[in-house]
């Protein structure tokens, strides 16, 4: 398992999970595969630190961290992915298999944070939570059998990202901007188109849901992050002095 | 999944499973990995068939055949696999990992049923039931966290198994944003930075090299460039109407 140092930097984000037990496999297929890092947002259940299906995996799991919401719990990720079922539904992010998914992934883990996200059992991840996140993932199964049981697809996940590569590429990758980055970045942008016209009044939360999932996609690096929210700033500014 | 007619001569053989719940569990990440033929041999729980966990495989679960030996759950297969978490035992067997082996079983399944065991939680495959195995598979787990949930270990090997030999991608590749529409944007950008502090007199021509060459390290695609460009022709046209 070549890529485990590199797993380090890889948070698992459980979000709304409903069973306590499928937070307990999730913790013991993490240990499996040598990823140590677990957080949890918004848990069902505040017991599930006592899951009994964490076998071999009782202290990854008290160590795991608890966030009320998800942006928090991946602020310092420059890299936020989002698994998902569904291939139906009207999804506004680049979408990749596993497989292709996890070459990427294990790059960016060379270089910073990586979370991979697992909505609840009963919906998935709704959309708020996937404008966080800069593309999807899923699991190529079987038409009409598209949903997987949570713990299996985290299991699945991990082995997939655990894999040896054997296409290692030895540039070093520019350092992307982190979840908090993009969130100012997407604040002052939404502070200079507001007001304009652009967002429909009534539309203001489907609007900011709208650009965050807009600056994810552009999947910008922490340098132009920074050069932009500076930009978006002085336009703010411009626009404010001019009244 | 290229593979998936020959999964058709797969046979996932459960040993003595104790837990109703994995053996529905197995059954649903068979039907997620498009393999229908589950064999069942002396389960703990007699009513393993109601398993709630089969979700999606009920019908899976109900046409499993049941075996009171594995000598005659396996008796029409020409290629046996137990798989093991055990790397320390007395093994008399060959021992690949999953990788490998998956290669080995994908390529007999073309021309014959293969028998793929699973043993109990509590101790996996007995030496007796090892010993109607033609080599042994292992799941590739961390040491000292080497031994997996039932239903994960099931799930990973099938999809290994299912892995189409070539990656393919499940969706199109998003359009790029052309030149021209690139160079839009980043004049609309610079119309609407212009004037604000952010370029310094004397610089404009730096500037809108720089902002060139921020827009082009966007990779942004043809849809979100279109979208940028009249979000900053709002921003422009706000800023002049406010003059």
């Amino acid at each position: 398992m070549a890529a485990q140092n590199h797993l380090d930097n890889l948070r698992v984000v459980l979000v709304s999970t409903r069973n306590p037990l499928n937070i307990g496999a999730s913790a013991r297929a993490m240990s499996n595969f040598g990823v140590s890092k677990l957080r949890v947002v918004n848990p069902y259940n505040p017991a599930f630190r006592e899951a009994v299906s964490a076998v071999g995996a009782s202290e990854l799991l008290r160590s795991a961290e608890e966030f009320s919401t998800l942006e928090a719990a991946v602020a310092d990720c420059s890299l936020v992915i989002g698994t998902t079922a569904a291939l139906d539904r009207e999804l506004h992010h680049p979408l990749r298999v596993l497989q292709d998914g996890a070459r990427i992934i294990r790059k960016r883990l060379a270089s910073g944070k990586v979370g991979l996200l697992f909505g609840s059992e009963k919906h998935g991840l709704r959309n708020e939570e996937l404008s966080h996140c800069h593309w999807l993932m899923h699991i190529p199964t079987c038409e009409g059998h598209l949903s997987m049981n949570h713990g299996q697809s985290v299991a699945v996940c991990l082995y997939e990202l655990a894999r040896a590569d054997k296409s290692k590429r030895s540039t070093k990758d520019v350092k992307r901007a982190s979840s908090a980055e993009l969130d100012r970045l997407t604040k002052k942008l939404l502070a200079a188109i507001s007001g304009s016209g652009w967002i429909k009044t009534g539309a203001e939360a489907t609007a900011e849901e709208k650009l965050r999932r807009l600056v994810h996609r552009l999947d910008v690096s922490s340098a132009d992050s920074t050069v932009l929210t500076g930009m978006f700033h002085k336009i703010v500014w411009k626009i404010h002095s001019k009244k």
